[in-house]
């Protein structure tokens, strides 16, 4: 699991965050050589919860279940029967359920052992989807990511989220309980293909946030480019690699399910799926093109940087141009020859200063036409 | 819907376009989870307005059509019924639509909430293609991106637009009219071409309008960079980074239609769409190469930036060191000592004159020597 | 047609390079809508000559042909009937011609409408072959790019070039009128790949050039680089990414020739295309690594720049590393405070003086030891 | 054999450090033209043991072997038999243990001959698999790499490691000394697959601490990047690149395996291989991943040099600006004119005094509102 | 042929060796029109010479032969008859020989005409082999590359190198002169795998030479990056380029010998093939890699001359920020007002240096703990 839930302190929210951060591309791993199929369970994991949603196109129960080997009785019936499991804190109940469903060793270990790169396996009876949600945190702060996992089977979907707290499920539910669209009157693929085309357009609220912080960063980079700058535009990328690493399997996987290489698919939510694949294909074109900004406005911004230096170079160069050669005079009348007429002459101090005056005047004019004075305001703070 | 239409005051059309720029990356979505097959009608969408054109060798109609279902008497006859709708307002009237042509509903979904990625679907006996056309705004000033949704029947081809004032349809419209070519002699498929084409070739001056500016950027790069420059360059590589996500899928629909995958295409006129299909090749082959030229643009501009504070510090570096050992020597002179054997010389001031010259000139020569003087007009106004 | 003939003025030959360097990466297209098949002549076109060689292995006539009917008597014989069409100017010749070769009026379409992109297509008796040729200008000033379409039948081909004037076919024509190799003896297809081969080997002395402009870069870029350095490398970019765009839809096609998609290609005329493939490779590898090797001359220009200025910067810091602590000194005793022993001692000047001399020559020894003046000689002129 | 064992001196340390590191990217290969299937012993390899663990599900006996065709009794019986060669020092016995195991000259050369490019073949019915595992070194310190070679046959597993003291077998010589799992219940190809899986997770604590890493300098780069944070990233990018040309091949070879190229793997084993290849991808998807945020850090370190150096300037810009208009009105009343009115009055070197003042306050105050005090702390040390 | 071979005097090692460089990128080709299979000698060509070999298992003889006629004997005998062909000079042998082993014009060309890129082409009963091979320059200074051609049938193997003195054949030789290995038991196909073996092989000793040039150039770009580590770090690419172009065509010709396309080679030898096949991967693994590290030492270099400039400037300002403030204090009593009481103090001067001396201790003490002071030492030389 990736993140701790009760963020009391400043402090802690900060480390916190750094760790999460980290965890945006790590992969969950075994401790090398440790028997396949072994379940580890993070000590802060929320308990597991189970709730059984069981309908059809007339009626629709839900039962909030404590044995797993309740859900045995709703699985064979020909009503479709919705597990849904939250938190992974409870291994003896999830290995209790891997058993009720029959599932693999592998299986249960990819489903509990998170994060796992999202993928499909076909099993002789049973189709598994790994797949992850994304959900936007507070605006600009970058998103959570959570592994859902699907076990389909004929009249039964099994499904496994991290976290009760965050969940993409909840328009779907409604669906069922108000019998709106067709979901009561499809089975268990169309409910699958309901749950992951609500995963994947999780994805577009979260984009459209990156839109707006990309057009933010433009204007920032080339009007008053700074520090801070650097630092939005690396965490920019390092987030949009994480989306994309995300959503990159997930197009894959959805592809081959399009192909058809479940029977558990009917044709006829094959053609919804090709939706959801569309809509897969839309986030990772929008990410591919957010990255390719994110990495032009990395051009900008050193080029910016070159900008800046030069503005203040060309102040340093026209302040020291006007005085040195002020100073120059001033230093030659400073010489102490006995025999220099122009000292003795009543008004020699005041041409003296004429001089300057005209040569200063002359130098501010020569950069004045150069246009040397037109940018210092862009080299304002940093 | 992309454009508001009635941009009175110079503020909003400023707000207005900053808009536009950020949708040339976005797609449409719907709520995570919302019902598939919902429309989402844009309270600034013009009102739908259907045009019905039913032609064949002999005769040709046009008809503006107020019920949708009036159509219905047109779709079955042996005649080329083309049903253009344009406008997005109107739910009922588009909803009605989908019921008169049989869509299924996430076709229309499709159709109706723009912007989706350009796209082919293959439907029992329709051809649904979603493609793009573009539209240049004035010169240099980017370009309008509109979806245009065609569905092909055996007798009927519908076609949905955004906007009603931007529309490429004129000259095939035109064609039927006056019975020119070979449109009133062919069938449903060869509309459907010859629209496809008109929407291709539009592409064209879009992207001879960017070959223009990337040569004004040439030009303007390596004689005068300044900081517009840069934005051009990145506004550039940005409007080109659009049109390429917008040709590219098209491409590979229009690829998919000449591999004969529906049987509404008669081999007759695929060998038109293989025309088409070049044309695509052509548009993005251009899009690329001047992709290629803009990326080698910012390499020139940065290492122009760099030039730039090379002829800076020279011209410091000039100013400083002639004047840096002539105020050394008036500083020898202004020394108090009491003893300084060149202060009591009568000529020892005019010397020291000619010392000072002396050297002024040396230093000059040595930096006229080596071209330090050649390029200052090249650091002129940024 | 991308070329005018006849440049009169400096000024014009000016204006008339840019708008050459612009053509480069255009395509032609139509007016978007236009009737496909429409025929766009230019107006400075030259008017279209017609050339018909008619041979067997024991005769071969030439004949300058007027009216293109006249070429019918020629075409179904079995003897080989090469009708060479150079001038793209006059509408009703070509248009005569498309019905003698019984053309579809897209292929007399991408004849005649110049550029097209290269590519091959077959038609049921005929095999269409849009190819183009390379000429170079004078030495160092790139290079003409011309479209050469060939039609294949069975018993002629016909080739159709832009300009008189530009023609890589003439020894072929000496091959046929002299009977040497084995051209005389084979059929149409030989023929079509002996010009085919003709026009491919013509890249290869452009590309020598390029390869010659390079060393000198690589010279100019690492010894002494300039301003105009810049604008080199970026030209050469460009003009290579032109050769690129041309020679690579050329083995495109000539890759579909020798895979056998025609039935108009003998099987040992098959060998002979493969060799000509192996060109196309070679020439495609060629301006690969050209490509390469300009991009990484730009990095290099890059850090010369830099280096530059590291130069600037060091002569700017000997100097006034040099002269600010003896001014100073200078300073010092030109103070005005009552009691200074030293200005009172008799040889407090020449003391001065051997201070300031000794201090100035420890700073010089101490940068001589670190090598700072080793490369003043590099920053020369720019 | 790529490291020495006894590194006494620091000295000798740093060398082999310095070939450790090149020997990264080395293949092994012959003296050009030498014989194939020519042995190569390091001198300083350590001498060949083996050892044979003789399993089935209910005994399993590990044996020290000295010869090599003591073996042989037990390679053709039923139950699994596990011989683990380490060391490749001793020739004869490597060249005993081919002809025991009836390897291919190039089987025991690639075996031998280390390291080799990871890959899988096979022959008539022995599957030869080179892989290579990493372990790590000291926190930060890079990895060590060794190939590890697997030679299966119907009913023995021969396994080759480099190093006997490098060994990441244990936890499954645990699993069939202590019958955990289902390895004791399983064939030789289970056995393949839970070593190959250990090796491959070996994979994963090395990676953690490349993330660790490119967190560390992250923050290095963003807030004080050095000179030594540059050898950090080169070393970093250095590292992954090793790893990534370690696990590609690795990958491929396993991809191999479960596409079924095989029958020495049974059906239930390829499940298991399945998760293998996961957990390679995903290794494999960590290291672009790195590899990515690497090269992000490189930009951002070329453009923290750009900001440093603006600092700098701006440090210098301001002393000059503030002291120079100073120096010049000092140098004004040090001029030696006869009638300087200011000169006379009583106040008049304290209003100098006042003026200058003022100008040194209005100038900070100038340079403080543009910001240019606030990043002065990050041009520390370096 | 790329080569003069009597470089008498240093002016001509220059120029040739310029030449060469340029040969590195450059394909043989013909006049554009030329006939095919003309054969082009060059002036300086080396004479050709035969050495035929014809061995079985128990017999070897080795014939300098000097008309090509006479190998006719051999050719169709059981034993295997090697023809080593070594020098392109003599057109009439090399005809001769075309006809003796009964060449296609086309391979006799690309045998002769060289270089030609790496291919394999199958002729009915031959199998054409173009290859090339590299042999070390003095360390350092990069490789000759030379073209190798096989023909192989089925009771000979014809060879035609470019240079006599170049050769990497020696060891097989031996082997069948002293009848070590299989090569005397084995037939043609054995013989071509061991000669392109040896030839693959010669690729690691060039490239290990890359491998220790890296390693002193990452030292060099790390601790004291000067102007010739640039041209060293872009020869260095420039050659890995040329090897890159050299290995990837082989490492495809050799795939396609094992992918069995010729009854030629024998499945025994097939396993052999393999094997080399492995080493061609290897060796452009490591080129590219190799690739990879060039160009991540450039971008080392850029930032390490970004580097140089800031010490460069650091160096300068503190120099300047210690010496202005007291330079303006001197001017200041300096300054000629008649009331300046500090004048009149009898300790005013020493107090004046007091103050002096303590302002620049504080400014050495501020950039001392700023860490200015450490990296002067890295500016040295450059």
């Amino acid at each position: 699991m990736r993140e701790r839930r009760v963020p009391d302190l400043e402090l802690v929210a900060q480390t916190e965050k750094e760790e999460e951060e980290e965890d945006l591309f790590d992969y969950f791993y075994d401790k090398p050589g440790s028997l396949p199929g072994t379940l580890i369970i993070e000590e802060d994991a929320a308990p597991s919860k189970i709730v059984l949603i069981d309908y059809n196109e007339s009626n629709a129960t839900r039962i909030h279940v404590v044995n797993p080997e309740d859900c045995t009785l709703y699985l064979d019936t020909e009503s479709v029967s919705w597990v849904d499991v939250s938190g992974l804190g409870s291994e003896d109940i999830l290995q209790r359920l891997g058993k009720v469903f029959d599932l693999h060793p592998l299986v249960l270990e990819d489903v509990v052992n998170v994060p796992q790169r999202p993928k499909i396996e076909n099993y002789d009876d049973q189709l598994v989807i790994i797949a992850q949600m994304v959900m936007p945190k507070e605006k600009g702060d970058g998103f959570w990511i959570e592994q859902v996992s699907f076990v389909l089977g004929k009249h039964y979907l099994l499904t496994v989220q991290e976290e009760p707290q965050r969940d993409c499920f909840g328009p779907v539910r409604d669906r069922i309980r108000t019998n709106k669209g067709s979901v009561r009157k499809s089975g268990t693929d169309y409910l699958a293909y309901a749950l992951l085309d609500a995963l994947i357009d999780g994805f577009f609220p979260v984009l459209e946030d990156y839109g707006e912080r990309i057009e933010e960063l433009e204007d920032e980079v080339l009007r008053n480019p700074t520090r801070q700058t650097l630092e939005k535009i690396y965490q920019l990328r390092r987030e949009l690699l994480a989306l994309r690493r995300s959503i990159w399997p997930q197009r894959n996987a959805i592809n081959s399910l399009i192909r058809g290489d479940s029977d558990l698919i009917s044709p006829n939510v094959q053609i919804y799926l090709r939706d959801c694949y569309d809509h897969t294909v839309q986030v990772m074109d929008m990410v591919e093109t957010y990255r390719e900004l994110a990495s032009g406005l990395m051009d900008v911004y050193l080029s910016s940087v070159g900008n800046k230096m030069n503005e203040i170079m060309k102040f340093l160069t026209v302040i020291s141009t006007i005085f040195i050669p002020l100073t120059f005079i001033a230093g030659v009348y400073g010489m102490n020859f006995e025999y220099m007429p122009e000292l003795k002459v009543r008004w020699g101090y005041f041409a003296c200063w004429g001089i300057m005056v005209a040569i200063a005047v002359a130098l501010c004019y020569f950069f004045w036409r150069r246009g040397w004075f037109n940018n210092f305001s862009t080299i304002d703070n940093d």
